[in-house]
């Protein structure tokens, strides 16, 4: 009988049958040494012959760990699975004399960790992709303790975004046809606008107008990695409110003309550092426009989680007028005072504006991380939206400012390409506007980009 | 409306609908500098943002090249994405100086060949896998004559490695209902007993008694890696005629009691170097004994290509029984004369167990490149078969002979172990009587293992 | 892209293309003459032609009809689409005295109401099954005020009998990674046990020891027919709580021995009177038993819904013992005193039993409907059970008494040939015990069956 | 693991694990009385409980009869299960009488054969639809010298429109991909244009310009019910040559203007009557031009399989110019005679048009079959082809004549109208031109349509 899950079945031909010789799970050890010796013979070459159950038995013996065992294991994959000095010395001395394929090879071979190698044996197990994101996720928690760690967590990052190159991913609609266990896991991983159970969940993936899609693995099975929540509206949303409003009214398909990105959240922790979202989101418009050839604009509306923590630190230039609209913004009712509220847009708009243009860090790269990513992408900043989130953490992160950014597919290229190699972010004249202290026209604030 | 095979829909959900904005496949410059300043771009910050649309372009523009195009890209793998000479040199001293996480990684980054992240973002493109795997297979032809391209074959060789580690490859049963484009390339790839045409395929994988199995991976849709065909039977069969001869009878399931293995055969050129058999093997013993716990020998039934070879070569210590043997068989209908056969087995048994468990090369592994993959794998060799293959290419080869490898589930391990470190081949008592120069005793004839 | 749910896919092969050409749904006409001349059309020459468009036509316009129009369209499918009394008249004159193939055929076609090949080419429109099954539905609510209007229903439940033949139904497992679409129909649906949100659903298809099997239709796609809940327990339960309990622990699979079936319910109204629970339970019991050879028995954990209400209605030969159990079942917490609910268990229990083997309805059925469905199916009476569900619908309904009946697979066909032959019911000491008047003896109480 | 067939699966959940606790397939009977005797307990009550178990025995029972034992199992099913005389004439009366919903019911269940719902019961085996399809078909070599059992035959017929129900049936395109197992069915029951083998097959559905289409049932798995073979062209094709020549380069599909449907075949004999051309040619044209919006015309080449039986028969009013034809193409070698050719051109068309819009049957309806099936679908005739095909059997039937017929879809259901109402046939003016002894103006010979 067919149990149908997105990919589960895939994952059971490749893992349950297995199982029938190697019996039971193996015992945990729970014992470091008797685990290091295991993960030895993975190894060497009785790890060849019998590679799935030493592979195997190494995750059940790690899962049994407890904490202190566990970080002893770690400690081990930076120092046990570590080049060899000698061998990288002396690898590097003939190859940098003979410069042939074959000194190279034995350079490369000298220089990787052992510890990969391991990682790809392990891999052998049925599950054993899980179970090394996983193993990567226990680690973050020792990274800034003991920064020797640190070694072991770029291999795995490494490792991680060869495996999880974007042509190994799959897309796939998530709707309200898609298994319970991964709408359960868009419910717990939606990072930016939080889902309030089942029925929000619903208002969120089934009307007609709303359209949400994940990336997938096959090695993980109904595991998502990352989701994307889009909305199909008639013109670009200003505010959070407009999209999510529970009474509103399901736009007919044949008036969209603008796909809302208005969230965006990772999934799987052990996976930080491999990039999905830029992939995802242009996958996403091409699969839309493909449906839709009537919509004309790819936008998102973003939060500026960094704007207020910036604001508040103590900075010369922009003293004054940072130090009068903090004050404004004090009483936790100010945006529904209208007078309140009036002076402070007109203080932190523009504000905001500097903040997202001209704000960066030492690498020259914004200091908003929301920025940062979908300018990045070769988005460009289209609008900034006052008003755009009220709730507790829109006031407390960003005054309840939100922006959109544009994705004009055409422009993609060369928005990236300004943004990288000059470092100049492209804005639309509202935003110009905003940073040159003109008002923008008021017409222009119902035009879209 | 769907189209079901194997794999196709999993793999357009990747690719298809992704190329609808990027329009038609791009014009082909078939202009080789053209065509590496494409590389360079999808290597640089712009093939971040539209890193898709870079590697398509790139790959398109690869398969116009014509033959010395093709060997100029080679070449410029070769050399425009080695890693610099003056970095590697830089970053091993300063690590061997520092010894700490940052200094190794940038170390590995300095070592790294700039083709294998080139090769990582080809990756990208839809069917990007699959075109990788080819050019790497074109890469073959030249390796030869360039050996300084041998640096390029050994990252591909290595990143495949990666990709194509066991925890990502899916195993599937083909049969009569598996689609036909899956079921062409086993007939075109079987490279042990040449499958004539559709009827003679039926034969293989249609029977109740017959299986068929084969590694995919999800990046490559229905292309099989390695399959491996298996016959259910009482006894272990002692020729291929007791395997594949036409008016044969299918046997009840209830009354197998043995798994042959008669061929096994990989399919992707370009994956030569990336072992799937011995994975394979495995884990059809353990489908099969899933499913027929009544099994009790997993054998394989295999050629001995070696052999004839090796009788002919020029060697001191068998001079004399090489020539008489040799001898013997030189009437192409040696073999249907009863008292020249007769002759012929008692003088070629006996040295083809020397062969097998003599015959070695430089690294002490067996000459015999069969002999190589089973006992690798911990089979051992279970009993030597006279009169199993008398088509030409097994008479040319082998004599006729035939091999049987024995895989003991219990013993595979142990088995390896001694092969690896003793360089200690097990064998059977048949094998061992053949040795010592005693006939072994006939009721031994018919039992297994 | 695909979207994955249990049969969507199937569904949308058959239907969602064919409406390319046709283009939009038609309009409405909300006309009931306009709509009869069309279902005219469709039973015409016309229909042969252009049959599915007639059909979407007619569909679509019954679903835009008014309530009185509703039942208009109802009376035509009575008047105007029964067969014709001269033709029924004559052609049965006819066959009788030819009493040949051709006259039996001609006498078929005078007596099939017209309606029914009606039925049959509307089921031509994309989603016609579905339209078809909801007419049935719209009708139920006339059938009491017109009962000329039953003749409607007949042949659409025997239409409906011959199309949801079991031999055309698939059976699923429902479990968490079953699409969110098919489980909130399990919620909805549920008709014995309430499922408060989809917390309590997954205690109940979730846990390694519990499982929900359904019947599809392959024409109706994710829409589940009938669904059933089963626990994998030690032994047989006696209550409710046992089954639901929030804080229970999973058993281990090893350990199961009996599969509890504690509620099973129909989800399409739409299909009432098609039978599809007996074929269910005795294919999940097969299903089980194929995974789990420890399972001994399979039992139900069933209500006595008729119990209170057939105690209370007048009857002289149980008139003094009823109405002293009616007098201690007063209190709303009679259930919680322990020496009432003592004085009660004696009194009920017996009563409890007569009820279910005695009290029978004109057809020498069972009053209670429950008892009808199990022992119509061949399963015996097992064991009643005090205190099996202290819900306020259980007490309300049977005093918390709750029944296990027991599907022997060996003796099904007996049990059933008995009861429908001989009007006799098959059942256990314990209830034999409480029928004599005797106290099953104390051990007995916890074996099973 | 999983194996993958087009339905393959779906059939499994319905069936295979059902079989676990019935055991191994019941012991055969070959015995007719037995037999019969599990019928009527099928029908009984016992069969309610055990139906399944009881149909399997029965179809078991019925697939081991001999020969004449099977024709008395027919004969049974004509009498034993027929309706019983007094019965339907007590109905009769009553129904008459009373003419409210309870009579027509029991007139229905009267006049209706038992034979009908035992076939509903035997479809509650697994495979039972198969089997009761193949049950028909061994009836069809009685049913020519027993007319008796035509009442079977009608009974089957009647209850195969119903369930398979053009609503029932899925589409799917049938190519390279998919199963070796529904190709060669593909392969077996080609009924027009005979396919020599799989290479022959690929040229029919692997090409770009290509396409097969098929209805499958459910309950059928991977048995095709029916397929069409599609070219994709730029103009009408005016001989099979045109469509089938190996040599052919494949049409670029943005220049396909026509879709041409040159085979039309049905594979299960056993579901002869019920229609289901009609249906799949359309909804075949409705997916094309979804996928090809440049496709501006759907035609057939068709053959003309009874023009050279027609122009035989004796018939005074063409008796002249058909002795002349006939006279011409006495050689076999007439067609590659020009002069010859050429001359019976000039006859043989004109008594083509005549033959395909004149000659009629006793119902009114055209002589020729494929006339009759096109023409009733809705399409009218277009053109007549001279030299369509040359193979032995075009030239046997038609004197290698082959006709266009177009589906218009604009037009279809008054076509159809016109045809059935008033038995009018739609012709192009190049056939009424023949049919007017005008020869067509050359230009027209090149238009279509």
């Amino acid at each position: 009988m067919s149990r149908l899950s997105l990919f589960q079945e895939l994952l059971n031909g490749i893992s349950e049958r297995g199982l029938a010789l190697l019996g039971p799970a193996p015992e945990a050890a729970a014992d470091l040494d008797g685990l290091l010796e295991q993960c030895d013979a993975l190894l060497s070459s009785r790890g060849e012959a019998s590679g799935v159950a030493y592979a195997r038995r190494v995750l059940a013996g790690f899962s049994a760990l407890d904490q202190s065992q566990r970080l002893g294991f770690y400690r081990a994959l930076a120092t046990r699975y570590q080049p060899e000095l000698g061998a990288v010395k002396a690898a590097t001395a003939a190859y940098l004399e003979a410069q042939n394929p074959e000194h190279l090879k034995s350079l490369l071979r000298a220089v990787e960790p052992p510890r990969q190698e391991l990682f790809r044996r392990l891999n052998l197990a049925p599950g054993g992709t899980a179970a090394l994101v996983s193993m990567r996720r226990g680690l973050f928690e020792y990274l800034d303790e003991e920064p020797s760690l640190r070694a072991v967590d770029d291999d795995m990052a490494h490792l991680f975004g060869s495996w999880f190159n974007r042509g190994f991913l799959l897309m796939r609609r998530i709707d309200w046809h898609t298994p319970a266990y991964v709408l359960e896991q868009i419910i717990a991983y939606e990072a930016v606008h939080e889902i309030n159970g089942w029925e929000d969940l619903r208002r969120r993936v089934n009307p007609a107008d709303r359209r949400c899609f994940a990336f997938f693995h096959p090695a993980l099975g109904d595991e998502p990695l990352i989701f994307v929540e889009v909305a199909l509206m008639r013109d670009t949303p200003g505010s959070i409110t407009e999209v999510l409003d529970d009474g509103r009214e399901t736009l007919p398909l044949s008036e969209a003309r603008t796909a809302a990105f208005y969230s965006i959240s990772n999934c799987q922790k052990g996976l930080r550092g491999v990039s999905f979202g830029n992939f995802l989101i242009k996958q996403v418009a091409e699969e839309l426009i493909a449906e839709l050839p009537g919509l004309k604009r790819f936008v998102t509306l973003s939060p500026v989680p960094g704007f207020m923590n910036w604001l508040r630190a103590p900075d010369a230039e922009r003293a004054q007028s940072a130090e009068s609209a903090l004050e404004l913004v004090t009483s936790p009712s100010w945006h529904s005072d209208e007078n309140t509220a009036k002076k402070a847009r007109e203080v932190l708009l523009p504000l905001a504006a500097h903040y997202l243009t001209e704000a960066k860090r030492a690498d020259g790269l914004p200091v908003d991380p929301v920025a940062r990513f979908h300018l990045g992408n070769g988005a460009s900043l289209d609008r900034i939206r006052w008003r755009g989130d009220l709730s507790s953490r829109g006031l407390l992160q960003s005054a309840g400012i939100m922006v959109n950014y544009l994705y004009d597919l055409g422009n993609i290229e060369s928005n990236h390409e300004t943004y990288v190699n000059r470092g100049r972010i492209t804005a639309s004249r509202q935003v110009r506007s905003l940073l040159s202290g003109k008002r923008p026209e008021p017409n222009q604030e119902k035009t879209n980009g």
